[in-house]
């Protein structure tokens, strides 16, 4: 059992075998740096990785982790190895002391630039309970949806990090009924709670990345919320898909948690009813699926349970798919899962499913109800997944507040 | 009238009141660098800008566009004024001949880095032709269409520049009578001719860009080639958009026009025959449609003559629409106006309306015939717009060649 010389409590989501990875400022020092996260410290990486002469210091001192991303898995688990021993060998106990911030002393900030955003679909629940709402004169999976992984482009500019704030986005609405659309605040303003997948080595236009490359070219795992403004949407996704309705904002935990610190996450998705092509075809391959329990509050307090490992397309399948076509990745490129919702109610991962849009209110305890977020309105998702040992390794949170629309 | 002491044909696309910048590189010197087209030349920016101690040497000593964009309108306009002072003035002879480069010997590039990549749907005739050939038991236009300018985010990692080899894709593809979906180098191989609009000045996260602002953002003009596999798009896009029928490559010209070269060419759009709610509401305003003619060219035979000018929605209001949510522009951000196809069939600027989806091939001069692109196939899109004094602006080129399906 590997064991850090640091005080770490034995339950804290950031323990020795997570160590994820992020962006973080100071008040003394406000240049943006790598940190890793181990119990309630931020290593500055790169501070370590110089004053131990590391080989890697040119990946660690860095203002985001873009560089270490782009060097590959080799690279990727040589530089965890070293982490840990700093952490767990007496020999770099000074060092690592002398560049430990408390964690509610560092800023922390989006931890990659980001190239392409691509948006997933991937919940069976969560598909079926949007076809029901927005087609209810249709068959509520579309005849594509187990055939493929159905994605689409969202806006990389507006990926935000945790802690920004929310202002309520306008624009086109129509309800059915009504004669012609009109212009205002969005009022069914929601959330997506998702699972996000950070590519870190790129790959060649014109060469699909096989599913089995999954591991060699995506760095880490982190969390994801897509606001969604469902009345924007509604209007407008008929032709070419979701774009206002999405573009305004998309926030992302602040860590990035390895692969590496997901080997005992590992579980068998969900069973394929209609068999997949070749290239999606996972059955009797090593499992893909991720047991990652989230929690999504709203004002502190717990709305939805959405469960991970019911997602009926993995990561990896995603990855396939996305450049089957011979679409090239490039390092930073972003795809989160799509809404995660298992088959329970208290599992759905969007307002618009937990209130059945609107019909079926959340009830809080201060008494009130919520159809859909109200400015002030605070979202928090958190999750964790298995670590050895009975440990958990913590994704840490995903929150963002509403404000007012402006103008 | 501005004449230029360099031998420049009257007829020049790249006359002295045009001036689009690119990125270019020679075999003797491989730096990516600012160049300005001129006549048959390439200037090289930045070394006439060192030479001649130019305030502006930082912004086009560079390479590529961004830093220039960045700056804003008044410094574009500024430079573009010195720049014309170099190639008109005797003063500056001897350094720009020193720094000219002739424009076969220059390799071009990307000429900026691309943040964010949206495709609009503005042609009513594309609209409404696609709409019948997709969705043959529907009204063509859907309900939203002239209430919005659609569009959907692409993919920005697969925007390639002129001259970039396009490798057919593969993806799954399903016509209504299959009973299941097939796997395979695409069948229908389609172009998309379109104009691209190139952000320069970003904008705040939560505040909209009005429509009036358009030329405070928008940098230049370049051509764009939306390839698209339309078996691929066909089976995936219900319900979240194009998706791998459009993300293998996007080609764009390597000359961007700046907007201060299109004096000339604004034109009022089409009469809006639905009242556009305020933010989109172009009545009596200055002109923002653009009166630019474009030809298609397949192995050298122009198949088709699309004018920009009938578009139904313009770039003003296809960036107030991007951004009514609140989402912000980046430097680098690139949006296309949708594929411009006229009202005849010998204006429409893709083959699936062209052949109407394969019914009615194209007849080519050799004696072949296409419905769709085949292997070897070279698609050439240009175009001009009106200049001062009868001159026409020239956008160049944006071509790619068909090389067949890997793996």
């Amino acid at each position: 059992m590997t064991t850090t010389w640091l005080p770490v409590a034995a339950d804290s989501p950031f323990g020795i075998r997570n160590l994820p990875y992020g962006v973080f400022t100071t008040t003394e020092d406000p240049t943006p740096r790598i940190g890793v996260a181990i119990g309630d410290f931020v290593l500055d990486a790169g501070a370590v990785a110089q004053a131990t002469g590391s080989d890697h210091t040119g990946l660690l001192d860095a203002a985001n982790l873009n560089p270490l991303m782009a060097a590959g898995r080799a690279v990727w688990t040589t530089v965890r190895a070293e982490i840990t021993a700093w952490l767990t060998d007496e020999a770099y106990r000074r060092d690592v002391e002398a560049n430990l911030v408390p964690r509610q002393d560092a800023a922390l900030h989006l931890p990659f630039e980001v190239g392409d955003y691509v948006d997933f679909y991937a919940s069976e629940h969560h598909a079926s309970n949007l076809g029901q709402i927005f087609r209810p004169d249709s068959e509520p999976l579309t005849p594509n949806w187990k055939h493929m992984p159905i994605g689409y482009h969202g806006r990389s500019g507006t990926i935000v990090v945790s802690g920004t704030e929310i202002v309520r986005p306008s624009g086109q609405r129509k309800a059915p009924a009504d004669a012609a659309p009109a212009y205002g605040p969005c009022l069914r303003l929601d959330i997506e709670a998702e699972v996000g997948f950070v590519v870190g080595k790129g790959s060649e236009l014109g060469s699909p990345v096989a599913r089995a490359d999954f591991r060699e070219h995506v760095f880490g795992v982190c969390l994801v919320n897509d606001w969604s403004a469902r009345d924007i949407q509604a209007w407008e996704y008929v032709p070419l898909g979701p774009f206002l309705g999405k573009s305004f904002a998309t926030s992302v935990s602040p860590w990035v948690v390895p692969l590496d610190a997901l080997a005992h996450a590992w579980v068998e998705p969900p069973a394929r009813d209609v068999e997949p092509l070749p290239y999606l075809d996972d059955r009797g391959s090593t499992p893909d699926g991720l047991d990652i329990a989230i929690e999504v509050a709203l004002n502190g307090h717990v709305v939805s349970r959405p469960p991970f490992r019911t997602m009926y397309w993995t990561a990896a399948q995603q990855l396939a798919h996305m450049t089957v076509n011979g679409a090239s990745l490039r390092t930073g490129d972003f795809y989160a899962s799509g809404t995660v919702s298992g088959p329970e109610r208290e599992e759905r991962g969007a307002f618009i499913e937990l209130t059945w849009n609107g019909r079926d209110p959340v009830k809080l305890p201060d008494g009130s109800t919520r159809s859909y977020l109200e400015d002030g309105d605070e979202v928090a998702i958190t999750a964790t997944a298995p670590g050895p040992d009975g440990t958990r390794i913590g994704f840490g949170e995903v929150a963002g507040r509403i404000t007012p629309t402006r103008g």
